[in-house]
């Protein structure tokens, strides 16, 4: 790809191989997602669906007590419309049970807080009915650390995870994801009022353009400024890159011996009997 | 290292030095762990204790309804004798608020429910102290994938994931870990009475010799079955750290640029203006 505009149709093919692929590969056949009635979660679950059939995708919808309501009617739109099957598992007694003894606690610690009793539950339903976690962070996201590390971005696999905020809108738009969705503002729905691109503050198509020219095509400082870039927010948005690399790896093991984990030792290839 | 026996003296002192030295080049000071009163994270609280002072440890305790009160007097025990902070969080209101929905959920289910329960707890601790999570996985547990994936397993930092339980012992005798933590039977307390090496089967003593020839000596099945490891046990052991590689690994994401996270764009060092 050499601009943001995407082959629909190719990437459809792509992604829904992939899911099947991953998902038969381990002698599976199911999968369990969150549907925050979101736009990314959304095109996800149109894409599980049509890998594996509605019959063997199952959805959570997990609203807390402060939740837009029509988040769950977005999330139940999407579901139904696809007919797979869905249960919706309110999270506000875990969550407050828990920010009963640390009433001060402040939106931020709040809000990862709910990110994670998701994961946990979906992980639960992972169990449940042996079906892999579906993660639906789009690269954008995932590039600037936009998420809740174990929280949202934990997941089996990824379908979405190397394409931009961009191509999640003209994906969805092929895959015929709910017009309402694919409309509205993009909010973590974290609490009331809130949008991503407020939160951040800037657009997700001004971000995309720099992250794009960042680092798919390599473009350095120089390049990115005489491409038109303020150099501020070139600077705000590598800051951001880096200082969330973290949320991008496995914790750190303390290296002491000639095989370590995820160092030397990383994947069934690279050993055998 | 040419066998499980390690020279302690050093061990510490290389663990001490990554503790700090990843803890400060965050420029952060500090670190909060999870203490169950087990051998392995009271091996890393010493460490860590060491590391970066007392003052900069801070615990969480977090029982269940179920735990062993003996967990929770050891995790005390431990941090009583260091000087560090803690705090005891009971985790049985928010599980149990999820497990009223699903009353049927099997003792597996709960365990995993419960140590999911307990990173979000240590990661909403690590954003209030601003500290970094340490883990306390050890290379055992990780290379048979004894463990939760995104609860036990998740931490910014392990400092013992390199080191085999036999290991685990050798160190905390030099650490000076108290007596009745070492000499205990290995539990994850889960449920009344659990043990590790009856939960798995084999000891960690004899599964550690294996692992340790299998992984760090890379002998092959013919080699193993000359040492004496009765092939049956080689066969069990090698399938449980393949069936359990995707608990050491990040999300599976599509690839379908040229620049994917954790495929072609992994390190900060990878990239730069």
């Amino acid at each position: 790809m050499s601009s943001l505009t995407v082959n629909t149709k190719l990437l459809r093919k792509i992604l829904v191989g992939f899911i099947r692929e991953e998902v038969t590969k381990v002698g599976l056949c199911r999968a369990v997602l969150g549907l925050s009635g979101g736009i990314d979660s959304a095109l996800v679950v149109y894409l599980a669906a049509e890998a594996l059939g509605p019959e063997n995708v199952h959805a959570c919808i997990m609203p807390y007590r402060t939740s837009n309501p029509e988040s769950e009617a977005h999330a139940r739109l999407a579901a139904g419309e696809l007919g797979i099957n869905f249960e919706v598992i309110e999270i506000t007694e875990m969550v407050d049970a828990y920010f009963e003894l640390f009433p001060d606690a402040d939106n931020m610690r709040r809000g990862n807080k709910m990110a994670r009793e998701r994961m946990t539950i979906l992980y639960d339903h992972s169990a449940a009915h042996s079906a892999l976690v579906l993660g639906t962070s789009n690269k954008t996201e995932l590039l600037l650390g936009y998420g809740t590390l174990f929280g949202d971005m934990a997941s089996a696999l990824n379908p979405i995870g190397d394409i931009y905020k961009s191509q999640v809108w003209q994906l969805s738009e092929e895959m015929g994801v709910p017009r309402v969705i694919i409309d509205k503002k993009p909010s973590a729905d974290l609490w009331a009022g809130q949008t991503d691109e407020q939160e951040l503050g800037f657009s997700y198509r001004e971000v995309d353009e720099l992250l794009f020219r960042m680092v798919d095509l390599r473009c350095n400082r120089e390049e990115l400024i005489a491409a038109g870039f303020a150099p501020e927010f070139i600077d705000l948005i590598y800051g951001k890159v880096q200082s969330s690399h973290f949320k991008r790896r496995l914790p750190v093991i303390a290296k002491v011996s000639n095989r370590t984990i995820d160092r030397d030792f990383r994947y069934s290839r690279d050993w055998g009997k």
